[in-house]
């Protein structure tokens, strides 16, 4: 698989990169950035100097030395959707790190990122959790990949709301992410003295990401669904751990859950559900492409579900190679860990 | 005041001496620990050489060169309730910091701590948070100082649960704590590698903060509290987010929601709410009494408040120290900031 | 004391506003600072909210609303130049946190830091370290407050170099220091991604506090002291640990040292010579004004010396208000801790 | 290449089986533990669940289920020279991550370690840089894993040394490691809220990486080297910055010395020279095999070498595996990154 990526210097291209060198059917053939005198991507990420020193070329299909198979855009959202439909034209397989093909609904997508100028293309294209959406994704030429908190809390809903055991109208997400989820913008709010030695909440009066997680529970089969997101920013590098609260509408108890959980992700190799007393942690999938997810009953009525990610791999990059490896027909784990 | 800490090796002792060795009408007359040869407190916490040299002496009201007028008991719980009865025997006050005379309930007690060799004086302790118990705690021989977890939740909650505009039978409690919340016990999950780049939830089962949140709940008006609380570790020292989520019983908007925090904690200077639109952090109470709270509206249905502490001061220490404050008829804030 | 602080947005003058409003004979009269509007401070560093409200007025003289007694610059180097001569011929003595008046040698400023617009006032400046200079600083009119990176080599040097125990000609001063030594500018350098879970040296080529050290060793007696610096970033917030490295010029073993260096800091409160055996940790002296100290004869030629200060306080603000109290001949330890 | 790993339950057996897994010529067939009833690994460490699942059998030869190719011994000072002489009895190729065949002198290994129970080997051992000692280590049939700290300081010095260009009687390593660096048993020095926000300096009086840098430097073709060897403990999971400091013996520029360490290296995939200006930091090297040095001329006399290295990695396990590629005559990057 001949590889473009598009918007280089963003800390997912970087994990982007990281994984692809390693892989053993994909080649970069084409990295696009905005740098003036098309500078080596290990002179902007010096930690791949001997890794990949590839020049950081335009962004146009016409920029790639060779024609891709597949390209991977990690640009900001509102700014996928100006180049997205150029490669699709040129028979290139893609897929998109932004929000910009995710929500089908156009008025959604404008009320929270602002005008589309590609709206003919969002019934196109295919929202990027194999787990579970693989069927679609081996066929599509647009991926949607997911954003890193609906990646963890669809995870963590799809046993319960699938088997309509929760309330989809009464769902509270909290989640924690270490600060690579803010990106490598160079803000106030980043800065290490700000974070460090810090925990605050942001977006409470809405983050976009709710939207999308109700998006995502409706494709699972929910009507009505009606989430309550709150974020967190804790002094770590990477990871999220989503706590997920909901109700339970018939009596189950944590055996039937255990059970539920346990055969519902028999088989994936990425989602591990984790024994009965045990929690997840995101220094335990750190750098790979697990989700780690526990499921507890309280009080009969209520269950709580916890779900870890990387979210720069499973939240981005390597559920991204998953993405590929499935639309490509190879195996899905190759070159993941 | 002259005062006796009793079990003065935990890092709460710590915090509670370099805040009474600055306070202008404390003076520390005796430090009881459990140490071989009576070292002194600044061989165990370095930190203390030159601000407090006490030998630490043994751990009963006659062990004290001077008879105090209060003691502080920075006991485990279950150990607590040995040496108490004792000191108020010989008519010393007390600020006792574990659960031990927290819950008024012996059967409640029993079930999340084990057995209670001191029964009869649980219905003698007040629960020490000043801004919502003032008058108890002025006339109190015997204070139960209040968990961090539900000093945070039952601020956050209080105006709400006071004004009965909040279902107080569906209450979530979301809490991030600092990894000196679990204490200077030699333990696995406390070692740096375990907790550093990582979260995790804990206690999701249950955890015995829960039915403390519940009392307290009950103290303010509430029937038929039912809180399900799951608290988190995260990778720094000091300080907890509470995230509280709860349903509107009527119709309320954000600007109601703001008047009434501000109007309940109006003239409270170490509860302090922000303005709309900005978020508490742990930061910025870090090191201080303070209690930073914000509320927010969502969909006109739910309410979300979050609540930051520090959870070795106003979650243990220096909301102690305002206890015995309020106790002895002194300015409130005496030595505190 | 009457306090103006002049520039009152950098990190230092947060925790010097922090210092002072809690000083029992100190009052801030005048914060002056640059931006619109005159915000309150605590509008620019809400954790002041409720402890300082003042708001943020004018840099000159003129614009305090009452005469102060001391004027405190936290403005950068090359800035305080501009604002101290004015307050100075108003009478107000100064005391500045920039490099401005710290080297009396104009040529060795000016290639460091740039042109210098008030040459005449350098030989009039007193370096404001009290344990090694007290006599000058009560009689000062301006006191430059030292460097952070000096303050910790001056304290571990001192006794080593006034009894001519080491060659100055041959020191080794290799620094770690967490993130806030940087400042609160946002730089990619200061984001929370690019210092957590990183260590690196800077200023290799030369530091612009390697010539200020060689400067105070000069005023403690050295002749030709020659230092190689190197300082290190480490992802913690606040604290400097130099290990300074020196060769003895006359045999000497470790009980030796020890006695010097106890001798020599004999009554001073804020500098703390570890027993023999024991390091100093940046964390016991973090939010305090202490230096610990220790020193280690290897193989009878080489003697360690490790140092900890906090970097914002006895590296900054606590040292500066331990100068003001030496200037006004009060206690020199009031409100300090 | 069949692997056993004998020891496997320290930080460094858990990145040495996250390599060989994905590794395309070796696989594991024998892991030795000490635990009750054979757990498998992955309830050890749980972020294995999925990726090994082998059971901790015996550490015995005989306890492996197939005969190994190659045995890791990932167990401490002092015990692996008990395990060791069997597997090469056996007939299995050797790789030790102790110090128990590092040094080939035993009365310096015995001062620093206590008795050693397999003298006959130490001369037949082979010290495992492979950018240093490739050929010797090719043919070996016992490699002695080097230290963590001399691997970074060897490979800081090895330009310098062999080219004579500086004084090897007077070297100074200041180093500053992450926590891992103290391997995961369960001690106060190593709790979160110890190192946290905290650096300090440990075996400043000596330490035992101080005599094998010595050797190394002899190996390398120093005569009485002479090292002052001070590590230092940073708030950090893994990596190890190592600050060399040397005297030139003749006069060298920055030119000479980049153009120096550039030849020394070219053709060395996992040894990187910063361009200069740059320093290496060792989140660029973090959970990989690199080390990235840099050298800085000072003041003509001095010069000032940087390195970086994952301490879990180039310092134990990575290098470890470079070594076995090496002994086995496979590419020597293969599995490697």
């Amino acid at each position: 698989m001949k590889v473009s990526i598009v918007g280089a210097t963003a800390y997912t291209s970087l994990e982007l990169i990281k994984i692809l060198v390693r892989h053993p059917e994909a080649e970069i053939v084409h990295l696009g950035g905005r740098r003036e005198g098309q500078p080596r991507v290990s002179d902007v990420f010096t930690s791949l100097r001997g890794v990949c020193d590839l020049p950081l070329l335009g962004m146009l299909p016409e920029d790639a030395p060779e024609k891709p198979d597949v390209a991977f855009f990690t640009l900001p959202h509102g700014v996928s959707h100006e180049h997205v439909p150029a490669y699709l034209s040129a028979g290139v397989r893609c897929i998109d790190f932004s929000a910009d093909y995710r929500l089908n609904d156009l008025a959604v997508y404008e009320k929270w990122y602002g005008k589309h100028s590609d709206p003919g293309n969002l019934g196109r294209s295919v929202y990027g959790i194999p787990e579970l959406f693989r069927k679609d994704i081996a066929g599509a030429e647009l991926v949607a990949n997911p954003g890193c908190y609906p990646t963890a809390a669809a995870l963590a809903l799809a046993p319960l709301v699938k088997e309509r055991l929760v309330n989809a109208g009464d769902i509270i997400v909290d989640a924690k992410s270490g600060v690579s989820g803010r990106g490598n913008k160079v803000e106030e709010a980043s800065m290490f003295c700000e974070c460090n030695e810090d925990v605050r909440a942001y977006g409470v009066a809405g983050h976009r990401h709710e939207p999308e997680m109700e998006y995502v529970l409706g494709l699972l089969g929910a009507r009505g669904a009606d989430v309550t997101f709150v974020p967190h920013l804790i002094p770590m590098d990477r990871g999220i751990l989503s706590t997920v609260f909901a109700r339970l509408v018939r009596p189950t108890d944590q055996g039937d859950l255990q059970r539920l959980f346990e055969s519902f992700y028999a088989g994936e190799r990425f989602v591990r559900v984790c024994p009965a007393g045990e929690q997840p942690r995101t220094k335990s999938v750190a750098f790979s492409n697990y989700c780690d997810v526990a499921v507890t009953v309280r009080k009969g009525a209520r269950v709580v579900v916890t779900a870890a990610i990387d979210n720069l791999m499973k939240g981005a990059s390597s559920q991204a190679v998953q993405c590929m490896n499935a639309m490509f027909g190879v195996d899905e784990t190759l070159g993941l860990f």
